[in-house]
């Protein structure tokens, strides 16, 4: 597989500029949803069906497609806060990968990952995703329900709700500066589906 | 599977009370091995044959059986540091799971958890274990190979090198104040076993 990462983010960026959460007091349309890339501050927003052709026309974000693929995040040592995002396609749906390295505790970096839906969360409670690190005899995993990118990534992150790296595991499980999160999507158990019904 | 912690550490005990990593330096005898309790600054010193005993009869850890047992870590919220220690009999060996909730930034209280084993570091590369938290459709496996108490835990926790849960994810993996962890004892696989001869 080949590495991927959101190409405008090779220089880190200043913490003030990712967007503020509005998905829910900003939108005027409940149909709309505002650009999910946390990236930029980007003024865009639309139908979900056409986010991911948003992410991936205006801010070049990859998509890899397979039950089972390994994201390579490269460049391990940028400064936080650093953002690398990745779309997954898999079982008809659209998935953002999004792994973070930020300072929660001044001058303590950490790496965050989470994997959110394109989707709504009713859809979202209907897959388990599952991040896995191999290397040196070792292995994580995390397992959890995506959340949907109606959602607020920050606040997922900020709750310490995904995948936490501290730096010295990250160096552990990085190759050469680099990461590979091996990534699976899987569809819930029958009795999620029933607890739905 | 009833919870078990070392009974003496209801309170919490000083950073400073925890003994010096003297296992290769103050060991006259190369087969005496120190006490390997990390709570306690014990004089202690002795075969490793004996070791399980006197962690038993002078520490009153205790010892659970199985190859996949769950260790039950009560009264999370006492304040940093706190060690849990639990003694697991597997494989005809005995590991030593010390879990430690510490304070590598001030104000910022981790749990920190690492299996050892009885023995010495080539019997150790023999193994393989796991832990493994489950809980509220999230689940958090760490699998590796253990290492031996004649080595130090707090440089294998100190180097992080080990399983690690933030405040926030480790509220979130607990019921009512405990912790559950999945622990689980394997043989490594064949290939290990040829490396080694």
């Amino acid at each position: 597989y080949a590495p991927t990462r959101c190409a405008a983010v090779q220089t880190s960026v200043e913490q003030g500029v990712l967007p503020p959460c509005h998905h829910h007091e900003a939108v005027h349309d409940p149909q709309l949803v505002p650009c999910t890339c946390p990236l930029f501050s980007c003024p865009w927003e639309g139908h979900l069906e056409v986010v991911v052709s948003h992410l991936r026309q205006t801010h070049r974000i990859n998509i890899l497609q397979g039950a089972e693929i390994v994201f390579l995040a490269t460049d391990m040592h940028l400064p936080a806060p650093t953002d690398w995002i990745i779309m997954h396609s898999c079982l008809g749906h659209q998935f953002l990968l999004v792994l973070r390295k930020q300072e929660k505790y001044e001058g303590h970096p950490q790496f965050f990952a989470t994997m959110m839906l394109i989707g709504t969360p009713t859809q979202a409670d209907n897959f388990t995703y599952r991040l896995e690190l191999n290397r040196n005899q070792r292995r994580l995993k995390w397992e959890a329900t995506p959340r949907s990118v109606l959602e607020c990534v920050d606040s997922v992150i900020s709750d310490g709700d995904c995948l936490v790296l501290n730096t010295s595991l990250a160096q552990l499980f990085s190759d050469n500066g680099s990461l590979a999160i091996g990534i699976a999507i899987t569809t819930s158990k029958v009795h999620n589906a029933e607890a739905e019904m």
